[in-house]
């Protein structure tokens, strides 16, 4: 119902239905994104802590956000590596979205699939192609945001460096097995974060071909962020800055103006209760237009 | 006037006036696009090319457009490699404007201030930092875009590898004084670019360092792109795309919706005239809501 985007009405009662207000507080689950550029290993890696998690006895839901290339035409879902994983076990939910549309890289429909997903998996993880502009929506659905890179990988750096990446909350170096260039390109991350002041942020390092290595520590720190005492507001921050940005994407530059700005859509935002969520916060944006 | 958007009205008088129909035919300037991941050597290159037209006698305004992160708060515009030009040449404007707003990389400005220079300047050079979604919107803007990457450029490869990254019309290898490194990375995007079908891209290795190497060559291959029959019906399209673009960002989904979805749009701007500029696009999408 959320993908087709065809009764818009049943969707946003079936989203009340989630709130924390309904549910009596926040969904326990932790929202995790996964992001970084193609051929990184995302896919391995995940297949590895989804099999990690498990054996914890954890549930995971894995929203795979597949972006679309204009000149081609069309989705890459087909040429999506997949994440390996027991049919059987209904404790894994494993599905791939279209990004869809041109503005922002992630659709209105991840967020909310993440949103009805939260209070039914232990885990709920959003994996996104992309280094760049896309973490900031990622960042705006997810408690944490892992990027991940391969060995040498040089334009991330750059990215991270002239401060046109967002910092994540965990960089993951893939290919730990390949020994040097894996230790070089972690030390040159761990520098690349010291010099935009952001020191903080773990640099792991993991291997995710058998046998998998780092995994398990992997695991223990997003457990850890989860269980950090900034998750409750950086959840509010997040849910208002989803709803700034879909209702600007729904109703365009104009409407946010007719809010008197940006600025003035934050203000009113900020009146709110820290645990609406994005769909209240939306209509409290409609309804003050 | 443009870049402080206070008037659009006037603004909207302004470029009707350097519309293809006032002017009475396209304008002369060939509007080119310079992307890449930060620490590629577009400074460097751009002065070199900027040196190697000017020495040709042709006039040349750069719009360099800066990236905002969220994180930073602000404009990097203070940190940005200047484009080294005889500040009293008349017939050299450079100018760096903020990208600003969340909603694609390139604002409609940027477009606007474009559409400006063109009847002025023989090249118009739109600078922008990134690799993957915004290249779209350049192209929206350009008549031909180029890609600049430093040698062992990994993530740049594995995006265009992917689909992700649009295929541009110019591949540019910088530091080609690194020797083997350069002519191996030359190589390999020529290997992706024949993975994806475009191997009739051309990939060129400059070094930008005195003495420069390549300059010509590029000037050469931009000049021979420009002579190209393809250049009306692409401007066609992309001044339609960026009709489309900023009405959507202007007005909102919703808006698009009630024009009967993106289509339908596209099929309204398919009947406007070939030469109509942006703006008088913009006004035939408005009317139809």
């Amino acid at each position: 119902m959320i993908e087709n985007r065809a009764d818009r009405d049943a969707t946003r009662s079936l989203l009340h239905e989630v709130s924390p207000a309904a549910l009596g507080g926040e969904p326990p689950a932790h929202v995790i994104g996964i992001t970084g550029p193609p051929g990184a290993g995302k896919s391995l890696l995940l297949s590895a802590l989804v099999a990690e998690w498990r054996g914890r006895g954890q549930t995971v839901a894995v929203l795979a956000v597949d972006p679309s290339s204009k000149r081609s035409g069309g989705s890459l879902l087909g040429d999506r590596a997949r994440i390996e994983h027991d049919p059987r076990d209904d404790g894994i939910l494993i599905r791939s979205t279209a990004a869809g549309g041109r503005l922002g890289g992630l659709a209105a429909a991840t967020r909310e699939a993440a949103e009805a997903l939260a209070p039914a998996f232990d885990m709920v993880v959003v994996e996104t192609v992309g280094v760049g502009q896309s973490e900031t929506d990622v960042e705006d659905v997810c408690d944490t945001v892992a990027v991940v890179v391969q060995p040498a990988s040089g334009d991330v750096l750059q990215f991270l460096k002239a401060g046109i990446m967002e910092v994540p909350d965990l960089l993951v170096v893939t290919k730990a097995d390949l020994g040097d260039v894996a230790t070089r390109s972690r030390r040159d991350l761990g520098q690349a974060l010291k010099a935009v002041g952001s020191s903080e942020v773990p640099v792991l390092a993991v291997s995710s071909v058998p046998p998998p290595s780092g995994i398990e520590e992997l695991a223990d720190a997003l457990a850890v962020r989860r269980d950090g005492s900034d998750v409750p507001a950086r959840r509010t921050r997040a849910r208002r800055g989803a709803a700034l940005r879909e209702f600007t994407a729904e109703h365009g530059e104009r409407a946010l103006r007719e809010l008197g700005g940006r600025r003035a859509a934050e203000r009113l935002l900020e009146r709110q209760d820290a645990a609406a969520s994005v769909t209240e916060l939306l209509e409290a944006l409609e309804a003050g237009q």
